[in-house]
Order: C-alpha cells, then sequence, then structure tokens
C-alpha cells in the first residue's frame, strides 16, 4: 500500500515524519513519482497542486491535513473517492483556546489597558460581568459547540447561529437566512467558525456588518473570524471599524495569506491580526489519527468525518 | 440601626446608593458625625481611617467591601468584633475571567504576536498544548479552586500550593514551606492568588523567583499577580525578567498604588499593567450580600466568612 503525501505552501517533512511514526510499516511518498509503478491507496493532502489526484486511478480516499476542506474542493477535477476531515480533539482544544482568549482579551478591555499602560495612566475602567455579554457563534459544528461550552463555563451568554437548524445545550441556536437578523441582534461579540463554502464566501460583508448591533455593554460589537479569510470582506470589516460601527476585531484568516504587507489591517489599531495561527494542524497529534483511519478503512470499517461535496463540508 | 460606610481612596456615592437600595430601610451614614447621638451597629468599609472603629462603642460587626480584609487589619486599634469578608459569585467569576485572560495571553503569545503585527511579520509560533502546560496556583481559597476548575476546563494541567493541607478535585495539591519547592518546580505559569497576611507578606521574593523552572514548554515561566501588591518585592521581579530568568509578567496589583510613574514596571516590554482591575468590586451585584448579612445577623442568624484575625483572611 502506498500513501501520498501532497502539501502546498510548506515543508512537509515534520508530517511525512509522523505519518511513519504512526505506521512505520506504510510507505508513504511526497511526489507520485517515487511510488513508481505501485498505485498510491490514499492521499493526504494540504492544497493539493489542482489535477494531480485526478491522475491516481488506484486512489480509495482523500484525507485533509486540518478540519476545513475548502483547500481541496478548490481543485475542479477532483476525483470522485471519499475526502476524510480531521476531527480531533487537540484542534478542537486548540481553537476553543484561541475563541476564548480572544473574546476575554476584547471583553476584559485588553486594547485600552494596553494604550494605558504605554502611557502609565492608572485607571480601572467600567467593566461589565460576563453574564451581561452574548458571545454569538456562527458555525456549530464539532469546534463552534466545544467553544460555545467553554464560553458558558466562563459565564457568557452564548448564541449560535447555522446554515441549517441545530440544537445545543444552553445556547440559543438560529438558523438560515431567516435566522441571521435575530441571531445578530442579540450578539455582542460575533465569533466565526464556519466552514468555507459556496453558501459561506463573503457571508460577513458590509450587510452583515450593518446588521450587528450598534450598542453593546462593552461600548460595541467585536468581529472575531478564525474560520477562513474567504468567508469576509476586508474593505467591508475596515469600513465598520473607521466609523465605529464595529469596536475591534481580531482576525486569524485573511482573503490572501500570508496578509500582503500593504493590507491595512496589519496596522489599524482596532485589529488584532494572527496568521492563521488560531488551531495549529499538529503533525505529532493529527497524523495517528488518520493512519488509523486508513488501517481500519483496509479492514473494511466505515471512514469516519466524511465530507458532504454538495453541502462542502 | 445606623451602618457606617467608611471609604478611603474614593468616592463612596455608587456604594451608598447601592446598599440604600439593596435596604432601603436601613439609616446609612458616610460620616460617624452624621449618626448624631444614634449608636452606629455596622461599619461597611474600604480602608478605613486608622482607629476610627474604635470610637464606636455599639459596632456589632465589620464588613470589607472587597475578597481582602488586609486594608482592615492595617488598623492597629481595631475593635474586637467579628469581620466579615465578601465572598460573591460576582466577584469570584470576574477574578477567574482576569486569570484565564492572563494565562491564555501568555500561553497564546500575545505579546509576541502584537511584536510581530508591529512589524507586518507573519510566522505562525511553536505553540504547545494546554495539556503540556501547567498552571500552579497560590492559594486555595474561593478564588484559587474557581480559578482552577476553569483552566482544567481550557485543558491546562493545575497544580495549588497553600500555606495549610488542602486538596481539590484534579488539581495536584502542595503545602507549606516543605511544598513550596516542589510546587514551583511542577509550574510553568505561576498565579498568585494569596491573601495579604504576616505569613504571605513579600513571599515572591528573589529567593523564590530564583527557585521558579528555568525550562517551560513556552520557554520561560510566566508570574501573575492578582493577589496583592505586598505579596511581591517588585525588584526582585525586575531583575528576574531582564535576567530572562522569567519570560513574562502580569502585575494587577502594586507595593504602592497607584503604580507610581517611575516605576520601571510601566515600561518593561514583559510586563502587563492593569490597575487592580482584576475583580472589580461592584456595588450594584456585592451590596444586597452585606445588607442580607447584616438582617440575618439582626435576626440572630450567624454571619458567613469571618475572618480569622490570627490567621488574617
Amino acid at each position: 500500500m502506498t500513501i501520498l503525501l501532497s502539501v502546498t505552501g510548506f515543508d512537509p517533512s515534520r508530517w511525512w515524519q509522523a505519518l511513519h511514526d504512526a505506521a512505520p510499516e506504510q510507505k508513504i511518498v511526497v511526489d507520485a513519482a517515487e511510488a513508481g509503478n505501485e498505485p498510491i491507496d490514499y492521499a493526504v493532502v494540504w492544497k493539493q497542486p489542482p489535477g494531480l489526484l485526478a491522475t491516481l486511478p488506484g486512489l480509495k480516499a482523500i484525507f485533509s491535513l486540518g478540519a476545513g476542506v475548502d483547500h481541496i474542493l478548490a481543485d475542479r477535477e477532483l476525483p470522485d473517492v471519499p475526502i476524510v476531515r480531521i476531527v480531533a480533539d487537540d484542534l478542537k482544544e486548540r481553537m476553543s483556546e484561541f475563541v476564548v482568549w480572544r473574546v476575554l482579551d476584547h471583553f476584559r478591555r485588553g486594547r485600552a489597558y494596553r494604550q494605558q499602560q504605554a502611557q502609565k495612566i492608572w485607571h480601572e475602567r467600567m467593566q461589565p460581568a460576563a453574564r451581561e455579554i452574548t458571545v454569538g457563534i456562527m458555525g456549530l459544528g464539532v469546534l463552534g459547540l466545544d467553544a460555545a461550552a467553554k464560553l458558558k463555563v466562563l459565564g457568557f451568554e452564548v448564541a449560535g447561529w447555522s446554515r441549517s437548524e441545530k440544537t445545543a445545550p444552553d445556547v440559543r441556536t438560529f438558523a438560515g437566512d431567516a435566522g441571521l437578523g435575530p441571531f445578530l441582534a442579540a450578539s455582542d461579540i460575533l465569533v466565526v467558525l464556519l466552514p468555507l463554502t459556496a453558501g459561506t464566501r463573503g457571508i460577513i460583508d458590509a450587510t452583515l456588518l450593518s446588521r450587528m448591533k450598534r450598542e453593546t455593554p462593552l461600548g460595541g460589537p467585536v468581529l472575531i473570524n478564525a474560520g477562513r479569510g474567504g468567508l469576509q470582506d476586508e474593505t467591508a470589516i475596515l469600513a465598520a471599524l473607521d466609523e465605529d460601527r464595529l469596536m475591534e476585531a481580531s482576525l486569524d484568516v485573511f482573503t490572501v495569506e500570508p496578509l500582503p504587507a500593504e493590507s491595512r489591517l496589519w496596522s489599524h489599531p482596532k485589529v488584532f491580526v494572527t496568521p492563521h495561527a488560531a488551531a495549529l494542524s499538529d503533525p505529532d497529534s493529527l497524523a495517528p489519527i488518520i493512519m488509523r483511519q486508513i488501517a481500519a478503512h483496509e479492514r473494511g470499517e466505515p471512514l469516519e468525518n466524511v465530507v458532504d461535496r454538495r453541502a462542502g463540508y
């Protein structure tokens, strides 16, 4: 059996080593040519070169190196085999850390206190209680639900929105186009954890931003996007910040990554930028999950977390 | 019945209003002279003028406006009546927010990412998982235990130290002088929530800092003090930061407050300063708790959360 590891944008060697360590008996190649005459059974990919997977006649399944699969589905010549997302406690926990960190930093006025410190100003700011704040989470998959549960433990009210109806314990849920308005009207801090699909692309646009709350217990609403850059209209976000309709934003993802030096987001005083680092895909944690799935599939067991191509996630 | 509200350092009007709103039938004065010939039954205080309470012969109990009582016990002429601390969910939740916020900001490399953003550097930092980090909490009272439970939910390992033996679910506990060394050897991030007593004054000194871990999964150890400024030796903290023995610090409390403009802590790049704002005492949340306790005491019920003067908390 041969496994192809195909990545774009970074050195695959840590992943190769972790996959190898998880199942040393398997042959893992980083270039299809290395396989010689042997068919490639599985592909483990991050932004594979378009068309590459279609050239592999023996391919049984494609595994994503991350929670999202938009980087795979962007390939127009994708063969008709199952695509598997990673669902891993490690990824989920890192994403929830990021969400809770950013919510707390906005909520506890990190930016204002850093500015005060720079000016040596000793001044206690008015601070609402967590129960006075509703964090609205867009996307109620594994990541959104875990972040919701952890924010609840800290005392926040949590609302959730998803394209299709979902329920979650202690979360006020809203769904679809009809639910978006009431959801935005309830949310003081908006956290975006949606997958990037045809239905969500550009959803954080001028219209959505104009429907957000004007007044919140913090002064104004806050946007946190840890989903995908393709979800957001960066010009509209900058306009909302400049016009004080949006109080602050934490953005981990961008339309173009790395974020170009000329983007005003880098230097906007109300924006906190991280380099798509919310939930690092740790090879040592994730490779064993992939290799276990491959072994199970070889034994005839069903694959878990298979992507619905029509839904896009 | 007459209640004296005696505070130093801020305007008592918000507290007066909140106490009045909680029990409009009670007479509340902010100056003992206002009571005229009537005895003062209860004192509700923050840093009362030394000697004042000793002049009130009818005094039945003293209530602190915060979780700490060191500001009361500093008065050498304190009458021999019960002193009551505030134990309130509101205070506890705000303190845990602060602790979790600061732990996450150090753990998720907030300072490094803010520096990178200022320089428009797109670079993902190595990020350990929460389970690889032990947060060591000094002080296992109501505040320490609540912070511990919330940090556990986020996946951190938690160790705890207190002067006398305590146990807590899922927390590795250490006690007394003998336990301090092993506790420090286990802690990557040190959170100080101790009360200020004769036994804890200056405990964060050069010796303690020299016993902290040198290597941690974050590079070096982190100090967070949200207890009292009197617990810390600021010269020793600055030396440890300058010598790279301490990676970063978040300090909410200081030996002298407001922190003097000449303190190097204001401008030290590795220090985050907040103005004793970790857990705001919100009059609207706390006044009803005090007035309920006074009413219960008048009915002959025992006071709760009475301070052990010898222990100092």
